[in-house]
């Protein structure tokens, strides 16, 4: 999840001071309807060291009525908590309905610091994973809001605001020797926050990223990630209780809630991880150089491709993108030279009946490759968590476990040997336009384009937000996405083929 | 579950002719409802070789529509098989809406037979355990009925069977290599079942015990569980279809499927895995027997209390059983010579204000020892599976998803170094009855006894069935159940602390 994170991201003052009394006085109010409704809310500060927890939830906390939560600051084990079980402590500080439990730091550290410091043993990790996710399961079973912020900075900010406390007398002290250990082995210590990320992002208990390197773009976005999750659970508690009371009191709970949960789910959107954004579209490869590169490259995948028969190893290559993103050049392209019998690509269009009265993975699992065979699929399981969420063909309950569920399978294939990569055929809205009119122009290409393509088109903006999700929750070390910058059709061609080749030849020497 | 499974259960060829033409019938109608709601089923036939899956599956079939079902026999995989990723042959066989697929074996192969003969390697177990939990919980989250059933005989039995397969040149070929090395080391792979049953029984697959000694009992057993699953489905699905619906549509539902629903779980009463049947409740000890082994177990306890604390370990004791079943009694002979700094014993009444505003589990983990120190509760976190259960405290999911969440909390105990031991205190109802009249007549044993515990009495069937469902369900090798024949108040209390004395010594040794 952090290595697609944009930390350029930056709000100006003018705009900060705009926007945050609306955010303070609504916190203000939802932490009062929590209270009302009796809901119980743990809000989690993780992240790298002086990424700004101690002073964003101090911000946080303004807004608050004090006698409604309580800050807990989990440092190292007192004496007391060395000799209970390591949950012990986290347990006996859950939040009593109505109340707001926040941590700085929590019962992530045993797969964090502890971890990098070998105290938790990498044998012991499976059962302490299995713990933390009962742990949050288990409350959020029983009604409580888990809130889980993970504050992001790079390793040059990091060490630039070490050095910065450290020349101060009076915070020096707030430097330990193992800040400065886990910053000199920045790389080793985020490839353990990765895994802790993607092992607890559940749909019960999600993680977002906060962008940490301008501390005024990090505060509005806890504001609203604080202010959504609480508005929707309020919504969902409401609606609960609706379900069970008559008509008059269904009236009282119509009090704006929903509106306050759309406003913030509108206002998350420029503040997500986009990861889109951060593509080159600019990139692009003369007609000599694409010449040129194309014919090594598919020499090489004709090779690649009996090596990989005869060693029985699968490849899954999943393709996502816009309209007229380019996913058939590219898939024309990869298999020119490839045995025919060796691979097949699979079209994805809308279940047929029979499909329908299946689990949605049900068609895909059937179509998984044989060892040692190529399995191409154009558009792929993601429509769950694309088409099917923004059309609402599916709930959100599925769509938000969807993620979890497509990981599981992707690793199933990992575990069975398969190569699996994922590719989104990225280009501009100006550049599908102009692909678009094209195709209408073109009598040749007029079947490519239909009216639905120009309404999918109106909904630019909700696919953007679906796919940095999707980007951000399912790309893994086992299944990577990679963002293919696609305005030029040439480069965009040569880069799919360069990473199938570079993929299979990293997995034929670890063989 | 199985250690505590009965095998000696028997029923008469007069009351299996009595009883199965009515299960035959509303087997039949059952599916043709579920294919109406179009409900998948997968019903999933486990457990020792020689077991009777073969003939079960064909004796369960013989009520069910031929078109609306299919068999899958689960053997070696085929070269095409071996071929994909291993949950392939599953996901490409998981019935459509409305359909009902059997498998004869299945997915758990790869932890039963596949673990025995080393072909899933030890390091692969806990990701091929959560593949398979991924599996079923999607599933079941789309909508499906998980039925597992859980063969069991015993070795000699097993041994038999094998036995007369040879001897008969027809069927001499179902007896293969395999089989014999795994009955010639029937406990470890017995072992290897009671692991798997423990990962995978879940509140949205659980796992039920056939016991299949007598062939009639299993195919009554069978039945009765399939009914009872399917009945509670249909009725949940009418359900949440009727919240949709309006008043005509909602009457046309009521149609007696509540009706079988609650007489299938009547009738799995005598069927279900009693484990209190099994105590020997006229075990005895004379008044000098019990003094002198008391004697002689207090001073043990007396030093290996002692012990404990200097190694830092920590003991966990739960007291569950019948009113008057000798809870106290038997507590207070075990603490009489402990020192009374390192113990504490935790009454557990109906919760407070306080307690009922947090997770159930909460007053429980606070009240959980220190490394070095002993807490005995005067029962326990069970009052979840058994007074809340029963008195409708809480809803049928949380009841049934709280054998997992105990399970975890007391893993989580153990992997901290405790102790976790639980004691039902068993008496019959005579005896219960004589106590009570006791407690009535005795001036200084008066407040002992309330109108709540008649009461309570009265629904001494209900509660041994919840007993029972939780002894089999939450007894592991790392938490155990002790049942305690307490019908002699001497034996009881020196098998409790001959019991303690035993796993405190046993750990002290491991260390």
């Amino acid at each position: 999840m952090l290595e697609k994170v944009d930390l350029t991201k930056k709000i100006s003052k003018e705009e900060y001071k705009k926007r945050m009394p609306e955010l303070e006085a609504r916190l203000g109010r939802l932490q009062r309807e929590c209270k009302a409704l009796g809901i119980p809310v743990l809000i989690v500060f993780e992240g790298f060291g002086a990424a700004g927890k101690g002073l964003q939830i101090g911000r946080l906390i303004q807004s608050m009525d004090p006698r409604g939560f309580e800050v807990h600051p989990i440092k190292n084990e007192t004496e007391e908590e060395q000799m209970h079980p390591f949950m012990w402590r986290f347990w006996t500080k859950t939040p009593a309905r109505g109340r707001i439990s926040i941590f700085d730091g929590s019962w992530y550290r045993r797969v964090l610091i502890d971890r990098f410091e070998k105290r938790t043993k990498a044998k012991d990790l499976p059962e302490v994973f299995h713990s933390i996710n009962s742990f949050e399961q288990q409350l959020a079973e029983d009604g409580d809001l888990i809130i889980k912020l993970f504050l992001d900075i790079d390793k040059k900010e990091q060490k630039k605001r070490f050095d910065k406390l450290e020349k101060n007398k009076e915070t020096a002290w707030r430097v330990s020797q193992g800040d400065r250990e886990r910053n000199a082995h920045y790389d080793a210590y985020a490839a353990m926050m990765e895994d802790m990320l993607f092992k607890t992002d559940t749909d019960y208990a999600p993680w977002t990223i906060i962008e940490s390197m301008d501390r005024r773009f990090a505060t509005l976005k806890i504001y609203t990630t604080v202010i959504k999750a609480m508005a929707d659970q309020i919504e969902k508690v409401q609606r609960r209780n609706a379900g069970k009371a008559d008509g008059a009191e269904r009236a009282a709970d119509a009090d704006g809630i929903g509106e306050i949960a759309r406003e913030a789910d509108d206002q998350m959107k420029d503040l997500q991880v986009s990861i889109l954004s951060k593509a080159d579209l600019s990139l692009s490869y003369t007609r000599e150089e694409y010449k040129e590169k194309l014919d090594k490259l598919q020499k090489k995948i004709e090779k690649l491709h009996g090596e990989l028969y005869r060693r029985r190893i699968p490849v899954v290559l999943g393709f996502e993108g816009w309209d007229a993103g380019g996913k058939g050049g590219a898939i024309k392209r990869l298999t020119a030279r490839m045995d025919a019998r060796g691979y097949v690509v699979n079209p994805t269009a809308s279940p047929n009946d029979i499909e329908k009265a299946h689990h949605y993975l049900w068609r895909f699992w059937r179509a998984m490759p044989k060892d040692g065979h190529v399995a191409i699929f154009d558009r792929t399981w993601y429509g769950r968590v694309m088409v099917e969420r923004i059309e609402g063909f599916c709930t959100t309950e599925e769509w938000k476990r969807a993620y979890k569920e497509i990981n599981d399978m992707e690793k199933d294939l990992y575990d069975a040997g398969a190569v699996v990569i994922k590719f989104w055929m990225h280009i501009d809205k100006d550049e599908q336009e102009r692909r678009f009119k094209e195709r209408q122009e073109n009598p040749e290409k007029q079947w490519k384009i239909t009216d639905e393509d120009w309404r999918n088109r109106e909904k630019w903006d909700q696919y953007e937000d679906a796919v940095n999700e999707m980007l951000m929750r399912t790309s893994t070390d086992y299944a990577p996405w990679v963002v293919v910058e696609g305005n030029s059709k040439y480069y965009a061609r040569v880069k799919v083929l360069r990473t199938v080749v570079d993929a299979i030849e990293k997995r034929l020497k670890e063989e």
